[in-house]
């Protein structure tokens, strides 16, 4: 449902028109979808996705990620509760948590009889971050380009020692991000987000610490009025917020959480 | 190049013929590519690649990331050096260091007169890291749809201060990954990788632990074999050495740099 031209993406996602855009529509036209029409998703499709979840790199090839699904109405209500009541996590016809998975790697490592203490190290806590995320990123790619919508859940992080409790999980785990899946409710379709410009983000031998946001913030703010938003509140304005240590939502005790877990130890 | 059928890279990365696979042969093909034609990539596919990555999901729109080509020869040189003397990061068209970047926002924050304390928690330093691979990973799947290939470095993360230096980083920031692109080498075509049944990666409503690696301790040895590798010694076994501690490649340091540059410190 999601058919802008590359070009056309481009300008809602940079503001510019790009001279010599290859074909790249679907992977410029992503969106997070919110609302999905009351259509399943089969499991045979589902495999084929976490197939294609599984055929991203992973570091060393050493896995360090696996993903449950939540099917279960009860389960569900009780995950919508814990990542802050956003109704997607219930109604989306598929649920995953993505965890960071040490646990699967220090079990096949006492069966060789070693010990695995490096997975101590924060290094393995990266390492298992990524490899969920680029699994995960794949399989959101080659949902989109079957028609499929995703949204992220960071929110997933609001309680993780609950989230753990709902789902069995054990040491060496931690729930990382959920992804909602379906097919998009064309009745309220998503809208491209604009993004900070090329040269904020991509520089050139060195870092560049001289960008600023200005132009960024102008952008956003056209884009905050149309969603029907304050467009005197700037995006910096409002992500400084986010991040001002005042709006934690939970996530707050993620690192004593880690040490619980026997992550990110040293 | 790569143009296995979606059920013939199922059977190579699984061991399995799936029924009913859709059309997902693009995203089922991946493969680290470490030889590359001589051959440029241009500057504007480049740009619109990292589009790609730009579109990607980011955490409450905050975009904790930033990439940064590198292409200087000298520095290349230096690069690899500092990676594990991995040819392909001297050779490739492109090479790109993937940052977690809080830096950006930080100076967001400043500039509108608020302290952004909270990035100081691990929570954030978590979303940045996701940030970046999910960004990477789209890129990486919009460039295997154009024909191109790529190699993630991990050992960027070998010696973060001497990457920090030489790509002039600043506080809040973080190399997390590498990644090399260009035409992939017809003549030494990489291989699909086996990986682990979906059964040991994808769980329903809660973790099970109790599934173990043989099985795949058993395909893994058939594809070392073929590749001239001892098959007596096994996925478990290669992988518990990797993870013991003493072949941490650097990277112990990883935390102590983290706290140095402002990240994971509470």
């Amino acid at each position: 449902m999601f058919n802008e031209t590359p070009e056309s993406a481009w300008q809602l996602r940079f503001g510019t028109t790009p001279a010599d855009l290859p074909d790249l529509g679907a992977f410029l036209n992503h969106r997070s979808v919110r609302k999905f029409r009351d259509e399943p998703v089969s499991e045979a499709l589902v495999s084929a996705l976490i197939g294609a979840a599984q055929s991203a790199a992973t570091s060393s090839n050493l896995g360090l990620w696996s993903v449950i699904s939540v099917q279960d109405p009860v389960r569900r209500q009780q995950l919508t509760a814990l990542t802050g009541d956003q109704g997607q996590v219930k109604t989306a016809p598929w649920f995953f948590a993505f965890l960071a998975d040490q646990n699967r790697l220090w079990r096949a490592s006492q069966a060789v009889g070693e010990s695995a203490a490096g997975l101590d190290f924060n290094e393995f806590y990266t390492m298992a971050v990524i490899d969920a995320a680029l699994a995960a990123e794949r399989m959101v790619c080659a949902a989109e380009s079957l028609g499929l919508g995703t949204c992220y859940i960071g929110a997933l992080r609001n309680d993780p020692a609950a989230v753990r409790e709902l789902l069995g999980l054990p040491p060496r785990t931690v729930g990382v991000f959920g992804l909602c899946l379906g097919w998009p409710d064309e009745s309220a379709p998503a809208k491209i987000k604009p993004r900070l410009s090329q040269e904020s983000v991509w520089f050139r031998e060195t870092y560049d610490a001289d960008v600023s946001a200005e132009e960024y913030d102008r952008r956003m703010s056209v884009f905050y009025e149309a969603e029907g938003m304050k467009g005197d509140v700037t995006w910096s304005m409002r992500s400084a917020r986010r991040v001002d240590g005042n709006h934690m939502t939970g996530r707050e005790v993620l690192k004593d959480f880690l040490t619980e877990q026997k992550l990110d130890l040293r």
